[in-house]
């Protein structure tokens, strides 16, 4: 049996969402899911203050009873819990897997920089809101079930990343910034202009100087502006690609979407909790 | 004679917005205005192509007959052009003042970084457009001319620096990013969440250790989101200050409006192109 514990260090979830998500999982026999109370605390934007996110976080990665801990969902939050979470995991945290994607990236990065646990880039519990979302919830179920279907396709020898485009933007520099050299890089986006993609593009390579390569992502619902910005999401990755001589290696198939896949960190392979 | 180039390496203004800024320096003797006809180009979200706009951006700099270089506008585009032609500019370039804020926060940034000219936080000839606006580039004008009532009040022996929150962000780590340590550092921001703004000081102050303190300029138009974010501009500033033992200094006086005053880069305090 695989336990998995459940809590929200961005924004909160429903409980009708949860027990949507515990209901998938019955189809998984080998998968054991907890949502931790902390996961349906409201604080205004976050689930809960930053205490409450922090000590749900760190105690989900300390508990010896679980295997994994997934994110419940993104939208902002992880940033202010990171570093204290991340301080405060010890021995049992090592052995776990940690899952989520987008704002949960920050929390990711943060684990795969500090060599804690293995961190792996998935669809979410808050996906099941998405027209067609068990299926993106049913890939993460059935990866952690041993499925291998669900992994991104592209994945090979390389150690691999994959970061929503604005949290690696932002994790650049910081404390919680892993160090790529060598690896895939694979970014995507959503609800960002042209030239707020274009603009985290030139910060983004300027930090990536040793990558192996960059793969862009699915870049979603961008609203338009007021004039067309002439290049697209492509056109903006191999330009500031090549400014940095970062190999564009093409797309990924990873999005804020249901067909997200997944992307265990580093070189993919071998089960979760094993 | 003060003779000032204007150019626009970011977005167009329209001819007759130029009109306007000539018809408000006729009140000051002392000055010469030139729009490049490069501020009047349109290509999509830009006033013309890159090489379009780092070659208008290059020329004014290195033209013998200019003293200072004006930005038309920001809205993003700079970062597209600020090192090409920063390793353009030659020798004419280091006796210049350069102007302006926003976007052009990366041309500044880039210029300080690599101790070319003076460069100068202020109004630009697009704010002409803002209800009242006439003030905020007499503002500029008036500096130009030698007068010293638009400069920001916080003003003292620190060197200091004044910039859009999202480009500094922006400029963090790459090779436009100017050493700031001992720098009293303002930041004004305009049209983003909190939760953005919480998540840019999340980055910027990993950035800043060695700064002498930040200054919180004016954070305008901040769209509501679903939920109240709880901190205010004020909270987030003073907890991103504290978590990396930065001074928090108080307000500056700068911001995407009428009342933007002016920060030159550095100490302040003498004139322009001298």
């Amino acid at each position: 049996m695989l336990r998995i514990a459940i809590c929200a260090p961005s924004r909160p979830i429903v409980e009708q969402d949860a027990v949507r998500v515990i209901a998938l999982a019955d189809e998984f026999p080998g998968l054991d899911l907890h949502f931790h109370p902390q996961c349906f605390l409201e604080q205004g934007h976050f689930a809960g203050s930053d205490s409450a996110r922090v000590d749900a976080l760190a105690e989900c990665a300390n508990d010896p009873q679980f295997d994994a801990v997934w994110f419940a969902r993104g939208g902002y939050g992880a940033a202010r819990v990171a570093e204290d979470a991340i301080a405060r995991m010890g021995r049992e945290a090592d052995r776990k897997t940690f899952l989520g994607y987008s704002d949960g990236g920050m929390i990711l990065g943060g684990l795969y920089a500090n060599k804690i646990g293995r961190q792996v880039h998935a669809p979410m519990p808050t996906d099941i809101r998405r027209e067609g979302g068990d299926a993106a919830v049913r890939r993460t179920l059935g990866w952690l079930a041993g499925e291998r279907g669900g992994l991104e396709p592209s994945l090979d020898q390389h150690p691999t990343v994959a970061f929503n485009l604005m949290t690696l933007a932002m994790l650049c520099g910081t404390p919680l910034m892993p160090g790529l050299a060598g690896h895939v890089v694979m970014v995507e986006e959503v609800a960002e202009y042209h030239y707020a993609i274009d603009r985290l593009f030139f910060h983004i390579t300027a930090h990536l100087g040793a990558v192996a390569g960059l793969r862009l992502g699915r870049v979603n619902m961008v609203p338009e502006n007021d004039a067309p910005f002439l290049h697209d999401e492509e056109a903006i990755a191999r330009h500031w690609c090549a400014r940095h001589a970062i190999p564009y290696l093409g797309r990924a198939d990873v999005g804020h979407d249901i067909d997200n896949k997944i992307v265990p960190f580093g070189v993919a392979g071998g089960a979760a909790g094993k």
